[in-house]
């Protein structure tokens, strides 16, 4: 619900289709967004158990998923979710055979590999909000210990939505200035140590977010709504989000990993070649490898 | 948290402090909300049990109180949300003795009286919400009934927020034709009837919302929103909304109810001088009544 | 160009194709947008002498015309403007067959009839902007005598963008209250001389910006923009805007009039029926006799 | 006026005054935005020659100022400025005592120098647009070439706006990696004569758009719009703006000159430690001598 607010609240959208199994509290749902009519540009809002309220969708974000318990690990989500995937993503392609596919449910890197599986849809046009969330809370941390907006804060967190991101610490940058040669108001820069205390702030987010609230809700709307416009509104910016990344910094298998990616119309345009030190890059392929791993398990 | 969620999206505020008596919670809404940094307008969002933390707001917005519950009537929650203001009111006054009280708790014309005489304002700077949510509502049914936009349905639902509330049919068009004399698609006007069963609907919507997805959120959080943009911004537009109602269309009795009124950055400049049918004073006099009797029993 | 930067800064446009005969200005203009980038979402800007480059346009907005002068009518820039248009519409037409046609260009009733005769278009695709800015004018008037904000001031001109347009007053509406019935701070109500002198105003406002600075520009830029919106985005608004006018408020001349008119992505999608007095009508049927009398006048 | 318009739009002000030397286009400019009321939200613009209508205001725009004429160096403007500036500043101060003044004249750097010491206000409140501009332009370019959005090139000009301007190559990144390292479609990466080709085309764009269209003013409009935004609304976010630039990076001149500066609600709050290359410092100073000796010239 946070990503479909997000999405009308910043006028992204001309119609709103909501699938659910919940009935009840799916019209539930509708109503209160359509009660808001008079505060809103005009979008048709529809909401129904069948997915043919869906057809001849420009794109399909799927957050369908058992929650993330507290404490639980992203993968641990996994069993719960595939067979929910196989009753939903047939049906989004049934319905709408030229949609952009855009998952946010976690584990979200294997679940949108099956949803790439599922579909039978080019991998440019299935995408995983992937760590383009861990990417902004490090920025937010980076800028708040700064005191400057996150907006001047550039750089990418890639590889695996979770525990075994990858912080691109050599390109990350405050106003164009390596990070790790800023220093703060006292004359202190970033030690290695910080930095890696920096990265375990971010990788816990999620697990405090959904320890003291229950779920995580408002930034990974946000953070949907800003790949959603990119994508329908052709914007071509780049962000890092969970793509086909076999072939890409010497990852193998056929996994899905968030890689600096290029969004427009026709979904996922290209990778971006950012700069990775010899660490980082051993990092994403053994999170590839855990992760093929995982996939060899499941049963399609 | 829809309320600033809201805010937050359309850019309204600068600095936002959330104030809760549930730390946990309260830390995991901030969190949330702060991970979005990358994709919003830098604000400062700060969140405490403690009121100081709010000191110099230019307006306060009181969501708090028991939570209405399924089928409970508005009035019926007055009794667990009276001492729950008495705690809270004069914090808010204490640390922002300058800034405009915005009241969405329920129900919301008698705690809007209660903030204003705990609070000591003047009663331009004491504003409930209102019915400014149930006129979006009775838009936004006629809008879709004749597939037009809300924003050309024009018209006030006035008085108590929910059972007794009063739309001001007389004066209620749709393209500025009143809406008593359009015509649907098929050539079939409203009748009588069928205006006392859309007034119904409205009236029945937060119930219904309430009983499908358990709380009403997305429309109330775009409502004030709303408010909040006329007020801060000096946009002096009109809002149905509650405020001092004794000396209006005959009402004597000292009550808050919803009338058109003018909203700008002095908060409350005036109540438009709506043509209204001798039905209509009646029930809005009869409201004021009622509401004056619950109110006369309530101890301060 | 306001037109085109309106549009731009209002998000409205994800390509701008702008086409001129002057290869210079064009360029620089086109240069001086495509410098914003940073500044704005990404929108794609060409610039070419040749049509060939708005090809696939879901929207052409022609504002060419030899410019009104100082004190000259709309109707005398006709003869002026029609072999102009020879030379345009064809070539829309031929590259974006299933555009909508946006006339801004004066006089506007007749241009945009000269624009259907020549597109060939079914009515509902080819749409003047009409006296959409004159009712802003009068909304704007309005507001600023009572000292509320234009969006509570609700109402329509009608009839030809010009000298003859028609104030629909007995529909005009300041906060749902009739406007003929609304007292200024001093008591004091609108006299039919006043207003009769605010229509004069707003007749003259164009002569008197053109007077002044020598033409007009951001008003009809966002009167434009608005009108954009609706069309592209399906807002179903309704505007007064020039569409084609027979068969309406007993007008019996194939002509193009402003009447307001509901939006979409189909164009017009209809024409509302908002209540006239006997006096306004005549009004309307004589513009629509005086227009058809020029038109037939004109050779094709 | 590109500037009061793009403001408007972009809905950063809730009060607008212009004042200029010409009543009669002065006013038409003033009736050509106010006509636009039904399609903004509401802001109060007034218009005057006298500098009283200005009282009280956060925030002073200047762009007065003999225009640029085609092919004259911004330095020779200079002496066409400054006896203007000598009646603009002291008007300005003493209606508005605390406000940010900010400079969009030409030679901006100079006129900005001059600004602040006419004003007699601390050198935080005194800005100049600087190579804001330029360093859009050059992203622009950038992008352009790439077929990725602006938003994704981030680097800076700094030093004088116009000829002298210093690009920061070094720093210059496309999606985070330096632009240095980037390859084109066809595996091109940039030369040092293609940077300085490309720097060259940002140099002459001023010139050129001036040749073609007769002045600038959409870009530079967005561009002040950008940093009235950050200003009033206290974004910190950092802009390459014209600050008073002694002690930094070598510069041992009292002049102003353009650097990374972070802009909030209390003007200029410090400037960024971006990495300069020697050469590129060496470019700074001379600037910053060739400034220093045409202002002492200047007779106050």
């Amino acid at each position: 619900m946070a990503c479909a607010q997000t999405c009308l609240t910043e006028d992204l959208v001309d119609e709103l289709a909501l699938v659910d199994i919940q009935a009840d509290k799916l019209r539930g749902e509708m109503l209160d967004l359509q009660h808001a009519a008079a505060f809103l540009p005009r979008v048709k809002i529809v909401a129904d158990t069948d997915y043919a309220i869906s057809a001849g969708s420009d794109i399909c974000i799927v957050t369908a998923g058992a929650r993330q318990r507290e404490g639980e690990s992203r993968p641990s989500l996994l069993g719960r979710n595939l067979t929910l995937f196989k009753s939903i993503i047939p049906q989004l392609v049934h319905y709408s055979p030229n949609a952009i596919l855009l998952i946010v449910s976690n584990p979200v890197d294997i679940l949108t590999y099956v949803s790439w599986k599922l579909s039978g849809f080019p991998p440019n046009r299935v995408i995983g909000t992937g760590t383009n969330l861990d990417s902004s809370r490090l920025r937010f941390l980076i800028a708040d210990k700064f005191d400057v907006n996150a907006h001047n804060v550039h750089g990418y967190m890639v590889g695996e939505h979770g525990d075994s991101s990858v912080p691109l610490w050599s390109t990350l940058t405050l106003a164009n200035v390596p990070v790790l040669n800023v220093r703060d108001k006292n004359g202190v820069s970033y030690s290695k140590e910080s930095l890696q205390e920096l990265h375990r702030t971010v990788v816990e987010s999620a697990y405090e977010v959904i320890k003291l609230k229950g779920y995580t809700s408002w930034a990974i709307g946000y953070s949907t709504a800003s790949l959603v416009k990119s994508l329908l509104r052709d914007q071509r910016r780049i962000y890092p989000v969970s793509v086909r990344a076999k072939g890409f910094y010497g990852i193998e298998n056929e996994v899905y990993l968030s890689l600096p990616s290029q969004l427009g119309r026709a979904g996922v345009l290209g990778v971006a070649n950012v700069k990775m030190g010899e660490e980082e890059m051993q990092k994403l392929q053994q999170s590839a490898k855990t992760i093929w791993k995982l996939q060899s398990e499941l049963e399609f």
